[in-house]
């Protein structure tokens, strides 16, 4: 690679101090016009190219907002990074994506990628709740760089949240399987450790409790957001002695497993058997045999974390003002659920 | 936001240039020691953090790798790029996503935002093939960045691909309807100023051309990659004279919406009318009536873009051969075209 000329090269030719060559460049007011047009004209002699970046290191402003994921190919985290596009990109800035891979190394490692980055916010759903990350985290806010979390939250003092009412949502759905009959409901539930399953599965179990079904431990499943952990979810619930009628997933993904799964071994749903998941992913739609399912907002989800940002960056003042935004999630009644009556 | 301590201000604390300071802090050995002991307990005293982005102003070297696709909700986009995570992970390198939305004016602002995020690389799938954004690239390859094109290439000099035979694609897909009895097979073709379309078309042709059937224009019909443009393409197609009994199309996401639009009009698939994809969506293959689809090998795809990458900056010569790999496709026969004999 060819070297790049910078302002020191530019000083040294000119026997001044790279910080004139910067001032000089950055049109600032105190330097001399001569002196100026003598710089302007030896750095074009020298084909040095001012680096927008390190203007940016200068005004601690790049117009670049970081985006953090748990995976992108899943359409509420890709439908929540076009609302936070939608929003911010009329305001002039552009929007660079990382992906953790729901690992939280990883998560540390891109929070240092798009700090190194220069990015003027940071808007994630966290991974996992471990406190591994703190200091990455705290290095972010050092920094004065805003940090908001969207759907996967964790509790940092001054950190701004847009989440939906998960518990409702998993009340909504568990209670949609009640009025349908089924007796014995199951739950596919994800990492406890995150508030959104958590929630979940509290609205599922306040569900049972209000309409006279018994809690029952072993109905609880906990499994990852996947097709395969579904299909493993029925083959344990099958095998107890009392085989449950009906599950809510936290997961679509999951739900949809599932679904594979009783097919192949001839069970007919939703008459013998109800499954209602959460995200109301694209494909619960689109099946034939169409999957019930908790729709979340995600372009709003995007689009208020990204007025959030806004927001917090207009402010003058430096009181931060710590904003909770919960959404309502809505249920998507299809024929997963459906008995005829 | 804090003001942000910079070399300028140590410099002027202890009346020494900016270029001394930065010297010290990089321990450069032209510096003498207690000058180095002077200015690193003055910086730290100060709060200044040295920043890894300002570093790789000057090394040349981030370590972050950009990522542009048109757009991330799709399997096949998700899956390319995480192959290019897998490979370029174990080699230090962070991956940072941006979209374009299939909007070439994103497009050239994405080149312009990752070369300022200082990528040591950009691997990207273009979104159309104009000249409009020829300025941004070349700015990428005058800033000696590694510019490698997946999927969908534009022709650079000195620019490598990776991409799969798309005319192969085509006439696979397109046999296998003939093979099924099929004689009028339509075409949903995407833009066909993009490579790959434009020779998924051309296979399309060629496999009715080696089959007897004549070529007829009205039966290609250019839509997007969506299932509206799906169902619009069937409205249209069902009103010729001689309706088609097939169509080949070139995205999944039309397939599906061709599919929902033949049921609505109870249309029997595969029987009276068969449908094939392109793309091997996970959508295809979890539907009740699966959806035959040509896979692209996306995992395959990114990991070898990663590897031509990593080729690339691995050479110390300034000789730079364009390299041209080409995967083959491979056809899923699944429910929407396997008719009973």
């Amino acid at each position: 690679m060819s070297e790049k000329i910078t302002i020191y090269d530019i000083a040294k030719k000119l026997n001044i101090t790279a910080a004139t060559v910067s001032r000089a460049l950055n049109n600032n007011p105190k330097i001399k016009e001569s002196t100026r047009e003598l710089v302007l004209e030896t750095a074009a002699s020298m084909n040095y190219k001012q680096n927008k970046l390190a203007l940016a290191l200068k005004s601690g402003r790049s117009n670049n907002i970081g985006v953090i994921v748990p995976r992108i190919d899943s359409n509420f985290f890709a439908s929540v990074i076009r609302g936070i596009e939608e929003e911010l990109y009329p305001h002039g800035y552009q929007v660079i994506i990382c992906q953790t891979h729901e690992n939280p190394k990883r998560e540390n490692e891109n929070l240092y990628t798009l700090i190194d980055a220069q990015v003027d916010g940071i808007l994630m759903s966290v991974t996992a709740v471990t406190n591994e990350n703190d200091k990455a985290f705290h290095n972010v806010l050092e920094k004065n760089v805003p940090l908001i979390f969207f759907d996967r939250s964790k509790h940092i003092n001054g950190v701004s949240s847009v989440t939906i009412n998960d518990f409702k949502g998993g009340y909504i759905a568990t209670k949609q399987l009640i009025d349908q009959g089924c007796k014995c409901i199951a739950h596919l539930s994800g990492d406890q450790s995150l508030e959104i399953f958590k929630n979940r599965f509290l609205g599922y179990k306040q569900a049972l409790l209000d309409n006279g079904i018994t809690f029952n431990e072993k109905y609880v499943i906990q499994s990852k957001s996947s097709v395969e952990a579904g299909k493993n979810a029925i083959n344990i619930l099958l095998e107890l002695e009392t085989p449950p009628d009906a599950i809510f997933s936290s997961s679509d993904f999951a739900a949809l497993g599932a679904i594979e799964e009783l097919r192949d071994r001839n069970i007919n749903i939703p008459q013998e058997f109800c499954v209602a998941g959460f995200s109301n992913e694209p494909f619960t739609k689109f099946m034939e045999l169409s999957i019930t399912s908790v729709d979340q907002s995600p372009l709003e989800m995007g689009k208020m974390s990204a007025r959030v940002f806004l927001e917090q960056v207009a402010k003058t003042d430096s009181i931060k003002i710590e904003k909770k935004v919960v959404l309502a999630p809505e249920l998507h009644i299809r024929k997963s659920t459906s008995r005829e009556k």
